[in-house]
């Protein structure tokens, strides 16, 4: 004896996500028969379409939007300077510390020559176009602390050698509230580079 | 700045589900837009759609099935034997090993004062009324070696007394396998009193 069909179905349909087994993806299934009420698994079904017709990335920075260009390249008070980060939800994080008060540029990815990822893969060409048309004053680079983020923080900074503009990468070291006692090596060497005057 | 409406909207259906908090929603959502293909996320739409529409439980033993009433009640040449178990998995599980041929009975949860739950919120009458309709011989009851599970063991060993018909309970003690120096005090206990002799 197998499911039913339908189960069968929906149990692949959540094993098409990364981190959800077969398992899982039943233990899922089974809910959503069980437990959701009918509205919400309509919902569900509703929202899942829309999200493949509504969204699409913003034609100028690259985050995932609803709009053509996306609220914040539209918004005229945004400072002069780009945030370049790896994915939306970065900029979300940023968004919500609120200390940020510049625009955006999503890679939506990192270089990675290991899994053929080049730059060309990956949002960064518009960035020399966008600091020319929106007169960027300054680039942060605030990709991961990894060697692909390291490498597309690099290549960044080489491409924009011939412009007049500052380009930063974020700082490392040690986090706030972080035990130095517990600290891995790599972040103690950032840390120490990364020392300021008292 | 939130997310646009479409992902913020699946991002809650995705946190309907136990075990899944808001970061994992997040993520599952996000996958769903920058991974999965347009067709593998129609189908997914689809298949939670027609889970409501055509799984039910069976009338006569409470598995979930499409059908009115499921293939193994129908099944002329199953034995006349009922194996009472918690919910549809279990039944999965018992017929993958394929040594029991007799029919099933789904409870679809357990009797759990705690919670609430009692004899007439699960599937438990219909046992009587189909130790009669279908000259059922041998009852076991497979409920997890838990709390609940022994008290709608014993539940249903008591509404059963009047009835000329063995009632087991499924054999406890150590699992295939286990290490002695490993299993746990009840394990043990069980393991004592379900002696064989060699």
């Amino acid at each position: 004896m197998k499911y039913p069909k339908a189960l069968e179905n929906l149990i692949k349909s959540f094993q098409l996500y990364p981190g959800i087994g077969p398992k899982t993806a039943e233990r899922l299934a089974f809910y959503t028969f069980l437990e959701l009420k009918d509205e919400e698994v309509a919902d569900f079904s509703a929202n899942l379409l829309r999200i493949k017709k509504e969204l699409k990335h913003c034609s100028n920075c690259g985050v995932i939007t609803d709009r053509e260009t996306c609220e914040i390249c539209t918004d005229s008070d945004r400072e002069n300077k780009l945030l370049v980060v790896e994915g939306t939800k970065d900029v979300n994080v940023f968004e919500k510390i609120g200390h940020y008060y510049g625009k955006y540029h999503v890679l939506n990815g990192l270089i990675s020559p290991l899994n053929g990822v080049g730059p060309d893969d990956i949002n960064i060409q518009n960035i020399l176009k966008r600091v020319d048309d929106e007169k960027i004053e300054e680039i942060i680079v605030a990709t991961s602390a990894t060697i692909e983020g390291e490498m597309t923080a690099l290549y960044i900074k080489n491409s924009l050698e011939n412009k007049n503009i500052k380009v930063y990468r974020i700082g490392y070291g040690l986090p706030a509230g972080g035990d130095i006692e517990y600290a891995d090596e790599m972040t103690l060497i950032k840390a120490l580079e990364g020392r300021k005057e008292l």
